[in-house]
């Protein structure tokens, strides 16, 4: 840091690390709402434009996380004299072993950090961690580094209400609280500053975090805040989280529930996020389906398609459909949940571990991503869905397990060769295929491999966790032997001389 | 039997049982297509023609199924003097204690035997367990006879030409064999004889013979005869055949794999035999299901929804659909194929038994009902699926289980009560709910029940098959313990004082 007075900065800060500058300045009228203040960030020939925030007690900061080595400068903008033209320098250097920068989407359905090195989202679920007690935050980070099955979280910037959900939150995003109301002018630095820190955290252990920014399951009144003050919270969030590396943009959790909002207020929000984000996070939106299970239909959803969205974000319990939504979106898909392990009332988290394994795998070899959720009925109410704690089933052992396998591999998407419909396959048609049999159960199977080419052939047990290689190489139409029960698969490699 | 010299008919059958004439005719020239031979059948004011037919030999026989207690006479009709103008009385007596008559479509989405006694369907499928050697043909039917599980068989009037099904039969429809090619205007006593012989032995056992009259699968040319041909054939089937009580017509199995055929075919047939059999027995068409597992469109099925069809004979794996298909056939749902308990190479033969149970109990809450199949490789590729012999599955005592548990109560339809979409239910509201959990297994629920009534509750586990009361009386909306386990279900009933 080098300290100016009472200005200071980050003076060397690695590539997609955080720069933050501060500044002394008014505190008096509204600093939230009557300053404007942002910096400019130049490298060589680029210069970007960055919105500070005001973090309370008479205290300015700018972020920015720099993509490039080498020496920036930074100049301030403001309304207010004393926040305008402060300057200096700051040196950008290698990024450190595990920062591997920000991640972008690849190869059209995948994604990759910024380093080139390749993505799998292996996401979990856990939407108000952040908003319980200490302790119990402290836990689910240490159950997230424990299992090492996760790379990605999805969580909530407003506190939940529902089910299960009833206890009153320590910190709130606004000033105020559910007896006095909120003043939606005015921001509670310490629930940010919080909030960073857990995003810090997560940071520090690899994982995502795919931040809710709106929802439906509310009682304080966040859901149905006016435009303004839903434009203002953005853009208030921008300015403080962008320049993490780790963040995704996650609009809503189940936004078709949030009967206040319209298609152009998911569009204007979206907008404002592509405007003001300089980092171009993924941003996404996330869906709730309506006529039961079986829901087909995504005519109603918002249109992934539009060019502000990077990646589908669904709500579905049939990975069947990841292959035609890739066709009808040409991003990535992300089932963000369909369904979850647990022994809850609800229908949507009482699915066995198997299950939930299952549909890993399977929307994975169609070519897109799911994410795990733990929903078991616990004495004091603590479930990893909503709560975090600790991790009680059995499907996070197995998706490590296939979280490794895929990080052997390259992304897959669907192959030329046809399996059969029972065995859903991904990979890269003549070189790697990963073929999924699922709750199907074959003896044996006729293997549709191409002619000219040796392929090797390991027997994944998939809930066992066992790869057994076959004896022999492969090629062409071949039969092999399978042990003719669920939750199978084959690793299918092309052997290069 | 009244002899008259070679002349001989039934002078005594029960209603529902079979009438036979016999006439010696002439043997010279083509009697199949030169000889017109039918008979009239009259009670009290009405009289019914019936189409008879030659059965090699110079003998010529009528057959009948009387509908109604009392004096018949009968006279015949033909275009030979020698078969014309032969009458005779029989009387019509009451049907023997397993005798209910054929079975109809009743309550419009539901089946049930003439006497009125409700008919739940319990199917199985052998295509072509009849053309198998002799002792294995005798071990299906002991088979079926110790597992009392089904009362209805999919069987197939032509051999079958497929994988595990090479073998050439020992007896043709047509006078012929593969070698010399097939007579098609001159059928084969020998084969109808045994076949009719098959048919007497399922209706021993209480099962409906569901006798499939085309499909693809086929060496021999049987599915692409002339549309003279296949007329010729449906005509002798029908004389032959119809006055069995236990028929069902089902007039293809996946019809859309014969190319050959048009729609206008298809709706030829049907008219044919809508149009020749005196006794409107049960008539369906069964589809194959194209663009992979999740077919859901069923614009491209033959309409189930036309006059001549009593219910929808359907090919899909998931039952999910009944109610759909409830609605837009208005007429039974019958899924005859939802893929085979085993662990065959192929994907429609490899589902665990706990499927298979799974898709009978879901099919039958939801309204419709479930076909069984079996197809566990083994060494002597005699597998159950096509060729009967032993069942080897751990479905058919879950099946036998439902079965007592269905006929315990009344048909199933869907009901007002909403026990969430995770729970299909079927009852009559306010009266009686079958709750069905298949695989999700929540640890409690809060029940819908309508106030003012009070209930029993049985907890079913469908698997283990037991039948657990639940302490007390219930009413309104009430929580019950469940035991958070897979294939669970709960029957409840209104009890009245």
């Amino acid at each position: 840091m080098k300290m100016d007075q009472e200005i200071y900065f980050t003076d060397k800060t690695e590539r997609w690390g955080k720069f933050e500058l501060c500044l002394p300045g008014p505190s008096d009228g509204n600093p939230y709402t009557d300053v404007i203040f942002a910096a400019k960030f130049a490298c060589e020939h680029r210069v970007i434009q960055v919105d500070g925030y005001y973090d309370g007690e008479g205290r300015y900061f700018v972020r920015f996380m720099p993509d490039q080595i080498g020496t920036w400068h930074f100049e301030t903008v403001s309304n207010v004299k004393e926040l305008t033209g402060v300057s200096g320098v700051f040196q950008c250097t290698e990024p450190g072993p595990v920062n591997r920068g920000p991640v972008k989407v690849d190869q059209r359905f995948h994604f990759a950090y910024a380093d080139g090195t390749p993505f799998y989202p292996f996401g979990t679920t856990s939407y108000v961690w952040n908003h319980q007690d200490e302790p119990l935050q402290e836990l689910t980070l240490q159950s997230l580094a424990e299992s090492g099955a996760f790379n990605k979280i999805r969580m909530c910037v407003f506190p939940k209400h529902y089910d299960y959900n009833l206890k009153e939150p320590a910190l709130f995003p606004f000033d105020g609280n559910i007896e006095t109301g909120f003043h939606y002018t005015v921001f509670n630095p310490a629930y940010w500053r919080h909030l960073e820190q857990r995003i810090e955290n997560l940071q520090a252990l690899g994982i995502e975090a795919d931040l809710i920014l709106f929802h439906p399951y509310d009682r304080w009144g966040f859901s149905t805040m006016s435009p303004e003050t839903d434009d203002f919270y953005l853009k208030y969030a921008i300015a403080r989280l962008s320049a993490y590396r780790n963040i995704w943009w996650s609009l809503a959790n189940e936004y078709d529930l949030m009967k206040d909002k319209s298609t152009s207020d998911w569009d204007r929000f979206f907008r404002i996020i592509q405007e003001k984000d300089p980092y171009q996070h993924l941003r996404s939106i996330h869906n709730w389906h309506h006529p039961g299970i079986h829901y087909r239909s995504n005519a109603h959803w918002y249109d992934h398609g539009k060019p502000w969205v990077t990646h589908a974000s669904i709500q579905h319990h049939d990975l069947y459909f990841v292959q035609e939504w890739r066709e009808q979106y040409g991003k990535p898909i992300v089932v963000d949940e369909c369904r979850y392990e647990g022994n809850l009332n609800h229908g949507w988290g009482n699915i066995t571990a198997e299950r939930m394994v299952e549909c890993y795998w399977e929307g994975l070899v169609r070519g897109g991503y799911v994410t795990h959720g733990e929903t078991y009925l616990h004495d004091e109410e603590i479930i990893w869905w909503s709560h975090g704690g600790k991790l009680h089933g059995e499907s996070p052992t197995r998706i490590l397990f296939l979280r490794q396998i895929a990080e052997e591999g390259p992304p897959l998407n669907p192959v030329q060769a046809d399996f059969s419909w029972d065995a859903p396959t991904g990979g890269v048609d003549g070189e790697y295929y990963l073929v999924y049999f699922g709750s199907s159960r074959p003896a044996y199977r006729i293997l549709p491999l191409p002619e000219g080419t040796d392929f090797t052939i390991e027997l994944i047990d998939t809930w066992e966790m066992t790869i057994t290689p076959l004896p022999g190489q492969f090629t062409g139409a071949c039969r092999v032997e399978l042990p003719g029960k669920p939750y199978q698969a084959l690793r299918i490699k092309a052997i290069h001389q």
